[in-house]
């Protein structure tokens, strides 16, 4: 009954059903339902949720649902199984070509192309003909959900071209292949990163590239579907990553894990916060009839934090889309003339309000104005500098806005701030 | 001689080129290639820079490059064009049928479906054979760069199935589609959120879908690398909006652009510091012994600022991702509970720093603490509340995160800060 309901739902929507009901009802499900449709479900449930699931399957009904799979999927499932297991499944693999792919795709790294790539493709050998590939093409096409692109390769493998399956149907029967493919394929290597893939194929417009080792032999395929979930990731991980959480977690995730993602960020800030607490302090004592200047600590504080998060964000993305060319010093002299802007507008508008409406002494909104011109250039320049710095260094520009550059922006705002304070006001 | 050089290039490589070339430069080599080769290098170039390119060309080289063009490209193009020529371009283009379509295509609203997709589709009638079928195919594919599945429609081309090119391949040819369409077909309608219909071709890996009218007319289909471009587009947006830049600026972009883009956010953080400092010299007067407490103001800032922006970006996403389930009320006491366990960690951190380091009299180090406390909690009640109660106006929750958020809290907790302290201390 549940069992003919659950069949006219696409495996996705049942996926999305059994993220929210309790394990043992998920696994009750997966039981029941034959591992055709159950593989593709576990493929799309969520990562937490399979694991537990795959917990209360035995090593064979594991290995049941795996058969199911597309060589890239079934080797993500098992890379996350506990290594023990690992073997344990694999040895319940009955086909012994797809155990022997999936063991080689688990030597991959998951961040590059190997780790996206699957084995399924159509290739065909130069030499053959439009109607024996036609022929060839219906046996291997049974394992590709959808061909996309047919390969051609030469005796050894190397690939030396593509074909579409159109071409085929539009070419005459009596043709070879050597005269109608199509020499120019883009093609990643193996060892190339996965975000470098998605980048070729959204520039490139490809639903499908294949993957090569050194010796330009032809290993894979990487398909759009899982390069658009490359994309979806990076895209969350950069914005949670902004906003100063550690990478991989989702609103439904426990305390414990939420705690673990955000903690370490509020503890940098707290530090920011300490340090600024100790300048303060530090002239504090100084300042005697100035202490209206603390009263603008939280403007400097707010404005230097936000010119910061916004130089860095542009050039974060500037790096991720790879279209920020030319050399530092001339974005470094951009961003200080931006700033200047700015900053003077910011500046103007603060004195006219804190002067005539809050009445702070003329010389005080001065200096008010002429710090937050000074914290604003500066604000800019290390959200562009850092950035830029870490990028060139090998780390994940991206690290670098949120509470990273809001931090070393508040301890250096207010420092500035109040050595602009002493010169002005001299005390 | 710079013609065959430049043949042997991707259309998508040129338009970067152009991209870094003077106007008169891109202008002479859009105009020495042919137009089948510059339309798809116009569709690569950035927006502003084809704009310019394109207003160095006549209405009729226009029309020559937009007669080359798929009706998705060639409709975004000609909506890039002042309106008066328009109407020019359309009245230039040869083909009667590509002009209709286009001229259709230029009705709907570019963040919708009809605004994705493109008339260029192979459909096949149910009643018609395997063998017929394929004839017609290698007629209407012509017009079409990738085939994609087969949409397969009723007498009134109401959309009834699908079948994939493979399907037909290895389907006998005295086979009528009658009998082998796949009956369930995904699609969109014509009116439908351009994110929504990524979200769809996501979740159930599509590399192409049909649209249809409100009768269920078969109008035309979207490809996912137009997706792609959505899914790129609106990270990117996000991610701007979070680090408060309104959408749509470059790196490159010219620091008039740039500082429309910047200048508000920083303008309403400026107020929040404004509001802050009025805050602070209210109480300032009446704090006398107690004034080491203005020395965290930085503190209490920095920490309402982090937690509230951890807050807001996990619910834009959780939104975002269509994976928020469960009641306002149970989400704010989830972040209340994880503001506790957070404040408390920071709390006895600052309260040990401090006193023990800082020599922060020790009623004052446990203000500090409890007002941390307080301050956690409530920023992020603030960054759940707000992003929550946009969406549910139909604001686009991302403008919540970032300046927004931060400045609230700016206020927010430096007035919570106060008011405790003048509960413990008594002032
Ligand atoms: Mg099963
Ligand atoms: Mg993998
Ligand atoms: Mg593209
Ligand atoms: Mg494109
Ligand atoms: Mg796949
Ligand atoms: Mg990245
Ligand atoms: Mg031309
Ligand atoms: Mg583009
Ligand atoms: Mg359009
Ligand atoms: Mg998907
Ligand atoms: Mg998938
Ligand atoms: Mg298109
Ligand atoms: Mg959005």
């Amino acid at each position: 009954e549940l069992k003919s309901l659950l069949e006219d739902f696409h495996h996705a929507d049942i996926a999305e059903i059994l993220d929210e009901l309790d394990l043992d009802d998920s696994v009750y499900v997966i039981k029941l339902l034959d591992s055709e449709t159950t593989a593709d479900i576990l493929i799309e449930m969520d990562e937490d949720n399979r694991e537990k699931v795959l917990r209360n399957l035995s090593a064979k009904e594991i290995a049941e649902e795996i058969e199911e799979l597309d060589t890239d999927d079934a080797a993500d499932i098992i890379a996350e199984l506990p290594e023990e297991r690992q073997a344990e499944v694999i040895s319940n693999i009955e086909d012994k070509e797809h155990r022997k792919e999936i063991t080689e795709l688990l030597a991959y790294d998951e961040d590059t192309a190997g780790g996206l790539m699957a084995k399924e493709l159509v290739k065909v050998y130069e030499t053959w003909t439009v109607a024996g590939c036609l022929r060839r093409i219906r046996v291997q096409a049974k394992d590709v959900t959808r061909v996309h692109s047919i390969y051609v390769v030469d005796k050894k493998n190397k690939l030396i071209g593509r074909l579409s399956l159109k071409d085929l149907i539009v070419a005459k029967a009596e043709h070879k292949i050597a005269d109608i493919y199509i020499k120019t394929v883009d093609y990643v290597h193996v060892d190339d990163d996965a975000e470098d893939v998605a980048r070729i194929m959204q520039k490139y417009d490809l639903e499908a590239i294949p993957v090569v080792d050194s010796n330009q032999k032809l290993l894979g395929r990487i398909t759009i579907d899982d390069i658009v979930d490359v994309i979806r990731e990076e895209a969350d991980r950069d914005y949670q990553m902004a906003a100063g959480i550690s990478q991989g977690v989702e609103a439904d995730d426990s305390i414990l894990k939420l705690t673990r993602a955000r903690l370490p960020w509020l503890l940098i800030g707290m530090f920011g916060g300490l340090g600024a607490a100790s300048i303060i302090e530090y002239f504090n004592g100084e300042m005697g009839d100035f202490i209206v200047l603390l009263s603008f600590v939280p403007l400097i504080q707010a404005t230097a934090g936000n010119v910061g998060v916004q130089s860095s964000a542009i050039i974060v993305q500037g790096l991720a889309n790879d279209s920020l060319d030319g050399k530092i010093f001339k974005r470094l002299l951009k961003e200080a003339l931006l700033g200047l802007v700015n900053g003077l507008a910011i500046a103007c508008i603060a004195l006219v309000i804190t002067h005539f409406l809050f009445g702070t002494p003329y010389i005080v909104s001065i200096t008010v104005g002429i710090a937050l011109i000074s914290v604003i250039v500066m604000a800019a320049m290390i959200g562009t500098f850092i950035p830029i710095f870490l990028d060139k260094r090998g780390i994940d520009p991206a690290v670098a806005t949120g509470p990273f550059i809001t931090t070393s922006n508040d301890v250096f705002g207010i420092l500035i701030y109040f050595v602009i304070a002493k010169l002005i006001l001299q005390f």
